[in-house]
């Protein structure tokens, strides 16, 4: 048995090393030194059908340090794991086959540079950028406590995955680690398993010149199981520290694996082995060292796959049935929580979801729409059990704590909380909440808007992962007021605008917030970003108003000239559509009839029909202007040519914020006049 | 003496209730709970002269807690700090008058919501977003460890200074926080002393519900020497704590004070005391509490200032003027050192600063801008001694090593170094370099463009205090090829582009980067961002194309329609110029004459008078094709309704580079058919 445990390993890195060689690109090292760590992993502990890599109570396996990706291709190859749609159906074919290796970081190659979410089955969350999967962990462990706690029952205990993470130094030096290890620590979460692979080796050298801190200590500060394995290549040392985390109880654990980057090659323990292929000589230096067959590329030795069969091939079809037989006997017990969990796992809404969605009347006075979200979001979770999350220590200024009977705080001695308290951990909050959107709950966080950029690498990841992550942002501009340029986004609409694959929602009143929150309930595959004032905004009276419900097509007309052929067309979001709309009523005092547009989503509005987008925006229509509380930059595409926008060039000031209107110039006068000299220049 | 200590830190704490009190807004609780230990490091530690608060030497006060800005803008007033332009110039008046102090967090006023540095001065660097300050910190006592290397003689210690931050629960709670205290341990930082202002109270809450880690055990983790204050009140522990911070001389200090937010006042020890006015019934309250009289307000009391005068104010002038005295010392015995000392504090190049300059001959096969990149920064370095940075672990990649004789590694053992190893720390390696332009070396970092995204929140405080930080970004593209979407950037250039006050170059070719190089050497307040392809170039053949120098307009016209009248005109950036040449030739071919614009610096073209920008692009040819491998996002702009951008508008994919470019169609076949599409289809 030992035999084929060593034949498996040499097996696993052997393919890494033809996988990067055959590419001419990649990283041999980390997957030669770690191998061992990662095969005892999958072979003996991991609960996870190879038939079924999407089975709800799955244990999760996150390779943090994504580089080392061949390491994952080659498990699932080795295991036959089947290919799925990520997250309703299993297709059958193999997730990845031999060719499939040999086609590493070919274009549509199965088997990219970095693990792909929704590319590849048995990936659980994409990885590279370094930190955001042991990040990431942690949310999926946050929402497994969760679903324990709610789903569980006497006798069913239908949610007890575990979470595992390996990673690397340059992992465990990202902030975003430390932030969600704190949380973890805090958490107390002890399904949560990072393996932290240190080889010591970064690519500008032995980690001596920079990292020099004592990572178990720093994780016993943190309120971690700290356990070391002093050599990778110690099998029964790795199951050793696996069991102690299965052991524990209280906390979660961190597996210190002192390991050689590249083992086995003429390069290992230096740099050289991290990022380039060994070359010819070198794989051949490797493949003796392993006792493999020197001039076989791709080899699979008779037995090795038969041996993972027999081990996690076995094991997983074990548990995921029987688990299958508890879900029968759960759901004859408890229906309607038999019913959620099938509802969580395809994304679906349960009936009636909307029910209780507010409806705000028109009030001049009005309400922040961050105020307006708060009731909304509160009425959704309601009737949205598995809609949970929090805030990066702002919940109070957010409004994004759910205050209804049973909401309370989800802590580790109240799993069944729904309001996680993320603390000052924008970055990890981020990550946290993609994590839990991976195992299917509809997860939020809210900050404030310029702390997006903290946050921002998490953030493109769920849109990378087209996975219904939601992002809450308020103090949206310059209408923050006092608190100054540090606290006042300027450009961060635009850079969120720019990210492929997020929505962007700046809803204008309190009817926009609910249309708002409508759309983003209804997403399966898009994170969503709502962009939220701080201040008060006049509730509009949707009776002499366009719907608010044209926020489902991103932008729409919200009021029109009179003769219904405008002059000039007044475009704006959030905030400025208030302004736009006075802008409007001097010019009509002037006899110039303009239209105004409300662009919530410009990305939403992108995706209409030409005859859609002409009908709000008529080509003919050529004096546009653009008002928007943040940078100018991208708004051309919408005015033109002719058009002018009125927004932030700078950076803001500290101030009450009708002062910040004047010396910004953000007034009905200046954008009436705007307007005035467009439509008096005539078409040029 | 201890009644005027106490009566003058109470004055403070008064000072600031009343600021905030007066605006209706701002944050009391911190500044009440915290002044006795401000006060403590302000009256009898900090080397630092109210009358020349630029002066080079004296020790920096970080408040990295910046919500609690009152506290510095009462010392500054109290202190009688004295106003300047913050670079150069000392200007007389006092840098915060009683007036200023009541018009606190109103337009224009010397004391806005958050320290900006630049507008008042002693302030060393904007604060607010957690976790910047102190990060930037580790920065400033890097710089000053390399100035004591570089300049320090033997009798003549010119650069001694210490650095302070003040920190609350939030900035330890961030990562980059973190990030920036692993690298401080490893660097040794006697010179650098974090005050963690332990209230345990934020917005949300007490610090229970979400951080319960063990924060001196994980400084001492990070090699920090570590001691406690049991009560923020106790001034002679205070006192005893800086001592010992003070005689530490191998490892930087964290002192863990325990204090009581809004201590004094009826909301002590509460969230409520963090971001609100405590009211008129709360003042009274704590001015009873405190013994102060409680009609008054912004109220003095007779000796505080002279108590001031007469502790930081002589301790200040006598260090300042004993440091002055042993400069003029210095500058007779090392006159070449001391010139370059001035210079440094009057952020100006030396002589011959780009006497070794390359010049890159025209190459057909020339070299990735990352590696021309290299060779400027090598030469412009051996002549600007205080040109010096790191990489994020990167330097292998992006090319930033300084290779020159001497240059060597900046570790613990040697200062002198000129290459920083900054880690797997993108935020933080941004936070250090913000701090070491503060001290005002010339300082840089590199990373992936990619990892921009972690960095974001510290970049845009380079471009908010106008500092010449330089970050340098490579594998700016899906030309990073195989390692995929979680490595090539898309979004990232608009979203630098569109914060204000940041440069962003992309250059096309080492001609370029020459001309880039030169135009960043000379920026005094304004930050810059070099994004540069991990591709190999063609260096352009300048004796036929548009010389290079055209770099310091922003854009240039690179290639001319033969006529000179051009058809049609293609836009680009970087590796995409050279895709407009191919296509200008293939349309040349067809008798279609297009011009090539290259556009490296968007800021700068937006800058130019408008005679310039419409001689490049002539308002009338309004066929116009925009060609970048990034988010068409912004370029509206230039190519205006007719043009058409091609551009990504979705991520990318993990394949060889030249896969990639049929695939996402950057071709000059593509580009050559949209060119004459728009031609073909005249003027609209």
């Amino acid at each position: 048995m030992a035999e084929l445990d060593t034949l498996a390993v040499n097996t696993v890195r052997c393919l890494c090393v033809d996988a990067v060689e055959q590419a001419e690109s990649g990283h041999p090292g980390t997957p030669m030194g770690i191998a061992p760590v990662a095969y005892t992993l999958w072979q003996k502990f991991l609960r996870f059908d190879p038939a079924d890599p999407i089975w709800p109570n799955r244990d999760r396996f996150v390779l943090s340090e994504g580089h080392a990706s061949t390491l994952l291709w080659s498990l699932l190859h080795l295991t036959g794991v089947r290919a799925v749609d990520p997250d309703y159906e299993v297709l059958g074919r193999p997730a990845v086959t031999l060719d499939d290796l040999k086609t590493f970081r070919q274009l549509d190659s199965r088997c990219p540079g970095h693990p792909e979410y929704r590319w590849t089955s048995g990936v659980e969350t994409t990885t590279g950028p370094l930190g955001q999967g042991v990040a990431t962990s942690v949310g999926m462990a946050l929402a497994g406590r969760w679903l324990a706690a709610r789903y569980n029952q006497p006798g069913f205990s239908l949610f007890d995955f575990d979470v595992y993470a390996l990673a690397g130094d340059g992992c465990m030096m990202e902030g975003v680690a430390s932030e969600a290890a704190s949380l973890a620590g805090h958490h107390r979460l002890a399904n949560l398993c990072w393996i932290y692979d240190s080889n010591r080796i970064t690519i500008e050298g032995h980690t001596d010149i920079t990292f020099t801190e004592d990572v178990a200590a720093r994780f016993l500060a943190y309120g971690w199981n700290v356990t070391t394995v002093a050599d990778a290549n110690d099998l029964a040392a790795v199951e050793r520290a696996l069991h102690s985390f299965r052991a524990e109880t209280e906390r979660p654990t961190l597996i210190v694996v002192h390991s050689h980057i590249g083992y086995g090659s003429p390069v290992e323990d230096s740099p050289e082995a991290h990022g380039s292929p060994l070359g010819p000589d070198g794989v051949r230096a490797a493949k003796r060292f392993f006792g493999m067959p020197e001039d076989q590329d791709f080899y699979v030795p008779d037995g090795v796959r038969e041996h993972f069969a027999q081990g996690i091939g076995a094991r997983g079809a074990e548990l995921h049935a029987s688990w299958e037989r508890l879900f029968e006997g759960y759901r004859a017990a408890w229906p309607a929580f038999a019913k959620e969990t099938e509802l969580i796992q395809r994304r679906e809404l349960p009936d009636g979801w909307d029910q209780l969605l507010p409806d705000f009347p028109p009030d001049p006075k009005g309400l922040a729409t961050r105020d307006s979200s708060g009731k909304v979001l509160n009425a959704l979770a309601q009737r949205l059990p598995w809609l949970i999350g929090g805030s990066a220590d702002l919940a109070p200024s957010t409004k994004t704590l759910l205050t209804f009977g049973g909401a309370g705080s989800f802590q580790p001695d109240s799993p069944l909380g729904r309001n996680l308290h993320l603390g000052v951990r924008e970055h990890a909050s981020a990550a946290v909440t993609n994590g839990m959107a991976l195992v299917k709950l509809r997860p939020y966080w809210s900050g404030f808007l310029i702390f997006s950029d903290y946050a921002k690498a998490a953030i493109r990841l769920s849109a990378l992962m087209e996975i219904p992550a939601i992002h809450i942002f308020t103090h949206d501009s310059i209408g923050v007021g006092e608190d100054g340029p540090t606290h006042q986004p300027v450009e961060q609409l635009a850079g969120l605008r720019a990210m492929p694959g997020l929505l962007v929602f700046r809803p204008a009143d309190a009817g926009e917030v609910v249309e708002t929150w409508r759309a983003v309930a209804r997403l399966h595959h898009e994170p969503a970003a709502l962009v939220l004032s701080r201040q008060k905004l006049p509730t509009l009276d949707r009776s002499v108003l366009g719907p608010a419900s044209g926020v489902a097509h991103g932008a729409y007309v919200l009021a029109d000239a009179p003769s219904g052929a405008p002059q000039v067309i007044l475009l704006a979001t959030g905030s400025e559509v208030h302004l736009a709309l006075s802008a409007r009523e001097e010019l009509a005092a002037d006899g110039i009839g303009a239209r105004v547009v409300s662009m919530p989503c410009w990305e939403l509005f992108d995706r209409q029909p030409r005859e859609y987008r002409d009908q709000v925006l008529p080509p003919s229509v050529k004096a546009r202007v653009g008002i928007e509380q943040a940078s100018t930059f991208g708004w051309d595409r919408y005015v033109g040519d002719r058009g002018t926008v009125i927004g932030m060039n700078t950076y803001g000031a500290s101030a009450p914020l009708k002062q910040l209107l004047t010396r910004f110039g953000f007034t009905p006068e200046r954008v009436a006049r705007a307007a005035r000299e467009l439509v008096e220049a005539g078409p040029s």
